[in-house]
């Protein structure tokens, strides 16, 4: 077991997760936090949250449904986040499908996202890669993404995770790459918003963010796996977090990752 | 077998549905139509539904939570869906209750929806016959409506769809009823909101909007009934996502329709 | 039986609970609601609020995602609920952690609450005893608010239900205790923003403030215990709105209370 994922630590730290997600993603996005061990506060308005940044273990910023104040509240949340150097996680949902979303993801990127997740459209997308995105699925394969992605983690100096088949998480220097999970997966609407906010949780309670997005990844990989009687995405869902809330450590070292 | 509703041509189409729906349908709005082989896009704010609407195979518009902004949206993405030609969907959820909903219904009726989709209450207020409607449940009965629908829809020159014990679609010249079933699918909220979004989805993947009214009904109802042994409204619910991501042409065929 | 606890009376009103909530409780309020046999309403902006408040036969303002359109349909709504004399439920979600929400329950407490539903930090806080709520989450004890809760419904003339290990109501001169229900609760997002929706509806169909509220705790606790078999949060979600639709007067019963 070379790398020492832990469900464990996550538990006893309890981050507490700021996060200013999309609409669809508010219900499932909470209920796997408080699954895996951490604590989340859905806090995006201008009027609170920078304050509540300053609160907060990690935020994470998803552009699912954007709008003028909450992307007010995605800024002031997220500079502070940088200026406190509490990890922070951007999820650029359909960047490429318009210029308002192009916009608002380069606003936030000058904040210094410690990681940014997404499906490999989007970070293609925002690698300024035109035409990959279609709405929020992705029509690039993870694996043909990952030069771009290792590119663009150098470029920004961050770490860049892209869910797929295959996820794959990379920062200038390093790679990882995990194995497994579910084809009926991504029929769970919202499960990669939730990612991005388990990511912010995991990146709150381990010093590297690689291998915090690397443990995200794993963790929903292994519940997943472990889910694997579910006859379709109703089931699929709530399986999921009733692995997500049982999980141990030695689930985690079972997934396949590879360097 | 009459009609040739088929689930197959929908995932094959896989149409983007750009749904501006009410917060409390999201979440289910999005993973049914997942579940059914549509792709969904909640994208409603005016600095870009517009824009989103000319990538877009169909909209649907539902007025359950309205503000200014999203109203600001819906007729923006209605206007590009008119003029494009792709079909859209009116939702005009409890219409009768206050006049800001009734004043921004009538907005949307300007850019001539392809269906509109409600209970008997909702289309009974639409069609200006007041004190119908209570909240979003509806206090008559679908059979009663029948004859002011058709008259709705031959005055509008659109489909209307109306969801009760029995559903009911029509245009100004022909009618379907779609018998079966659960008496508790009502229980699960948002039910509604969902089968509208799958209307849109269905017309965009048939020429004969009528038809894909029905083929949404069909689809739900088939679903339904294939839940069978649930125990409540929770259960119901995951069950109809997995009954509907594994829903075989055969089983629409089974559902009794006539006209 | 001390008490007349009665879930069939509550179906028999089929109160309508005008429900100004926030994004993440949208979902699983409006759900069990219908499974308790009430009628859901999400009706927030200040474009409607106040006109709805006049059909309605409750409502509940929950501070969970503030805004300052919401703030003031918040405060349209539970003015016209407070000259009208239908019961209005305040939820004070992390009502200590940011000044925003302070400023907000300050304004939305003029309107006089018939209840004050939270758990022990965000009651505590709104006692202005400080820094006892992180985030959604408690760090006191339920038992050990009493005192103040008592003081604090004593000085607004209104109940206050505190939720926690073991469920408290008070008014100025009585109390009352719940036992039971399932530690794994806590774990369901929403599920205290959808007890105060129920509290609602409960102070709708009786006339005592204090029972209803304490009636809503009991219903909950309740249909948490019938779902005892649950895996984890995921299933224990669902389960709980299927015992909630089959529940029986017996049931609530048999859940302890203690004065």
């Amino acid at each position: 077991m070379p790398y020492d994922f832990s469900v464990t630590t996550l538990r006893a730290h309890n981050p507490l997760v700021q996060c200013i997600t999309n609409y669809v993603s508010m219900d499932l996005a909470a209920n796997l936090l408080n699954a895996a061990g951490a604590s989340p506060a859905m806090v995006h308005d201008p009027h609170e949250a920078a304050e509540f940044a300053g609160l907060a273990d990690a935020v994470v910023a998803n552009i699912g449904t954007p709008s003028a104040a909450w992307a007010e509240g995605m800024v002031a949340a997220t500079a502070v986040a940088d200026r406190r150097g509490i990890p922070w996680v951007l999820d650029p949902v359909a960047v490429g499908a318009t210029g308002y979303r192009r916009d608002l993801a380069a606003r936030l990127l000058q904040n210094r996202p410690t990681v940014i997740r997404g499906n490999a459209g989007e970070i293609l997308a925002l690698a300024g890669v035109a035409g990959a995105s279609r709405g929020v699925d992705s029509a690039a394969g993870t694996e043909e993404v990952g030069d771009r992605a290792a590119k663009l983690a150098e470029q920004l100096g961050c770490v860049v995770a892209v869910s797929g088949a295959a996820d794959l998480v990379c920062d200038g220097s390093r790679q990882l790459i995990i194995e497994g999970g579910d084809p009926r997966a991504p029929m769970i609407t919202a499960l990669g918003c939730s990612l991005s906010a388990l990511t912010a949780a995991c990146c709150a309670s381990r010093a590297d963010p690689l291998l915090g997005a690397a443990q995200a990844m794993i963790m929903i990989t292994a519940a997943v796996e472990r889910s694997g009687d579910a006859g379709g995405p109703g089931s699929l869902r709530w399986r999921l977090l009733d692995e997500l809330s049982q999980l141990e450590d030695d689930a985690l070292a079972a997934v396949p990752v590879r360097s």
